[in-house]
């Protein structure tokens, strides 16, 4: 197994994460997970086919999944986020 | 092949939607597509999650695809919105 290559996805612009994907898929083979939750998921997908279409075109996308977090929220109350991962291969 | 089921996924509150597949999904083996564009991709997740968690726990993830669509804007530009669909098994 490789060291783990996550890129968390937030609320900074599409190009910041683009570039963060870029620069730790070194090697031919290598893969990037990208992590993101609730309203980031969708800034998520743009940085999967922003990076692919215009900066890597032998990018693959290997797997997507979708999931549910528990969060506590301020009041403490729980709530629940939707959670996806996506996998980059080159 | 069976007549296509398609849920498109826009700004309306996320139980709209799982209604929408809810009621799609009538025999057991049927299946439902949720389409979603842009800022709609994370609610599509949630519709997803949700329907799955709280009312069919038979439900399964079939099929996650992601892509790019160009768009014309109103000024008459192209622009490029990530797309995604989502395939749900009853």
């Amino acid at each position: 197994m490789s060291v783990e290559n996550v890129v968390y996805i937030g609320s900074k612009p599409v190009m910041n994460y683009c570039l963060a994907v870029l620069t730790s898929l070194k090697d031919e083979g290598s893969r990037v997970t990208l992590k993101a939750r609730g309203r980031a998921i969708s800034t998520a997908v743009d940085v999967a086919e922003v990076t692919r279409r215009r900066f890597m075109e032998n990018l693959t996308v290997e797997n997507i999944e979708i999931g549910t977090e528990e969060l506590e929220s301020l009041e403490g109350r729980m709530r629940n986020v939707s959670t996806m991962t996506i996998v980059l291969k080159k």
